[in-house]
């Protein structure tokens, strides 16, 4: 083997290592890079990795095991198993980062967890679709409309909505899946209404044969997520919406291992009446979710955002600048 | 597919999520773990990740990146290729742990990073053994003493060595590698001397063809770790010490990318003489590395992470109890 001669890197020298220092000096030498932002997201992370393992007095072996766990997490990962995902889930940073990109004022809708269960081959059907084939199930009809911050309906909207069947399986959980099923894209008619056929969502286990089943039954947690159902809108001028909504009295409402459920997601279902019934051709006493979803437009929810960012700079005792839609230090 | 009716928990009810309280709630949820080291770890660990994405305010965008790269660095990682650990290695975080695991008083040798490359193969032999078959090497002679806190020689200590060929590659880098070389297992003597003929050690990159090594060239770093050889030191009695040492006037002697250089590591190479010529059989001129290794006493080294778990403790204003010689907080 032969190798090329290293190319030297003019840097300031690192300080004599310490439990201490060695925080400082790590940040020393990754502020050779040249993206801000990236600069400050590593910097960051340095600082609270270095934090947790000096509180904790982390051992050797403790950490050889965080690290064997993230290996396997890792390793069982595939297109169609999110295990990191379903970690980030768990600890509650996926709910978290969603909350943070697309922060609401009470007047909208809040978002949720997008899951590991949305695909990309869902049917682009008209409004009416029958969701599942499945015979077991509780028929629910889902009729929602979308507005925005003024309470004008919003039209044409992208409407991708998604859920598990009467047992609580996802169409993807099924290995002999020829085809979607349990899923949709929809568009919001000129009244911005969307409707379709669903089933009653029923809670079901996350997937927890893996690490992070493991880690869940370590902590002695259930795997669990209340029922619902998820939707995502878009809508050129509009932020992006992923969210759900959870049936009121379902047993896991209050300890869901992913932390989606929020107190304004949670719908009461009713049930179809001759009015609805007639003008929709869903038989009366099947029952209904009808839900009103606010969007804020791009330009609304960039400036929450921003004056979120400046808040929690702010905190951090620096002046902070906005590079891209995200907070950088302002360091002139 | 059927599925067995799931378990009911019974735990506190969560708190309506919002950005602010999510970390609350996720704690609560994780407090029902019965092992309180694990709980105490957990919750810090559920703090730490949260602050960083609340100060940063992470985007999803962001945060996919990140997984993608988690899930990256699990499925390159084999029996041969730790990756992971060349991630905790290149963020500080190895010897931050192994600083606190085996913290050191001035008077004991420090330890630095265990790195890749150790195997559980290698020779168990006499003193003088020859390490390398490299014949484009220079020759070093390595000789050594180990001793306790009060100057008394250790004898038949296991001292496990190893180090790179003269090009900087370690023997598992070979994909042709029949067996063991530049390593092996010696005894210190009844005066607490080990030694053996090994090469004087040359920088090397560490593996940069990976995910770390991609993260490395957006922050703008270099690969190269200053030349060193390895020893990890075991006795029944005494705590292990896992170390290496560094010759002085290394280019990256403060720039190492994975943060194992202290002072007190970097050694000046000597020459052998006549009587060291004789008595070990080695040609005079040959360069020489000599150097007194201080191993605390098992007892010793509880000694000082009781006290600095006590202080980590405090810091964070909670009584500590050490559980398993590791802090947890005291709740009674």
């Amino acid at each position: 083997m032969v190798r090329a001669k290293p190319v030297l890197h003019s840097i300031p020298p690192m300080k004599d290592l310490t439990t201490e220092n060695i925080t400082e000096n790590v940040n020393l030498l990754n502020s050779q890079c040249d993206d801000p932002r990236t600069r400050f997201l590593v910097e960051r992370l340095v600082v609270h990795l270095h934090a947790f393992a000096r509180e904790t007095r982390l051992s050797s072996k403790e950490w050889q095991a965080g690290i064997d766990f993230l290996v396997a997490v890792g390793q069982i990962s595939t297109d169609l198993r999110a295990e990191m995902i379903l970690l980030s889930d768990t600890l509650g940073l996926s709910m978290l980062v969603d909350s943070i990109d697309h922060p609401r004022t009470s007047q909208f809708t809040e978002g949720t967890v997008l899951g590991p269960f949305h695909t990309h081959d869902a049917p682009v059907t008209d409004n009416g679709f029958v969701l599942h084939s499945d015979p077991d199930a509780t028929r629910l009809f889902v009729l929602c409309s979308i507005t925005d911050s003024k309470g004008s309906p919003i039209r044409d909207v992208k409407c991708d909505v998604w859920e598990g069947d009467s047992k609580g399986f996802y169409d993807i959980q099924n290995p002999n899946r020829m085809e979607p099923d349990g899923r949709a894209v929809l568009r919001s008619n000129e009244d911005g209404i969307f409707f379709f056929n669903a089933v009653v969502p029923v809670p079901y286990p996350i997937p927890d044969d893996g690490p992070v089943g493991k880690m869940l039954k370590a902590l002695n947690r259930h795997p669990n997520r209340p029922g619902h159902v998820h939707f995502m809108f878009e809508k050129l001028g509009y932020d992006k919406l992923i969210t759900a909504l959870y049936p009121r009295g379902d047993p896991y409402e209050t300890s869901d291992p992913v932390f989606g459920v929020k107190e304004s997601l949670i719908v009461d279902l009713g049930e179809v009446d001759a009015v609805i019934s007639q003008k929709y051709q869903v038989a009366i006493g099947t029952k209904l979710l009808q839900y009103n979803f606010v969007l804020p437009s791009e330009k609304e929810a960039l400036d929450i955002r921003a004056s979120k960012a400046t808040e929690a700079l702010d905190g951090l005792g620096v002046k902070a600048k906005i590079i891209n839609g995200l907070p950088v230090p302002d360091l002139d």
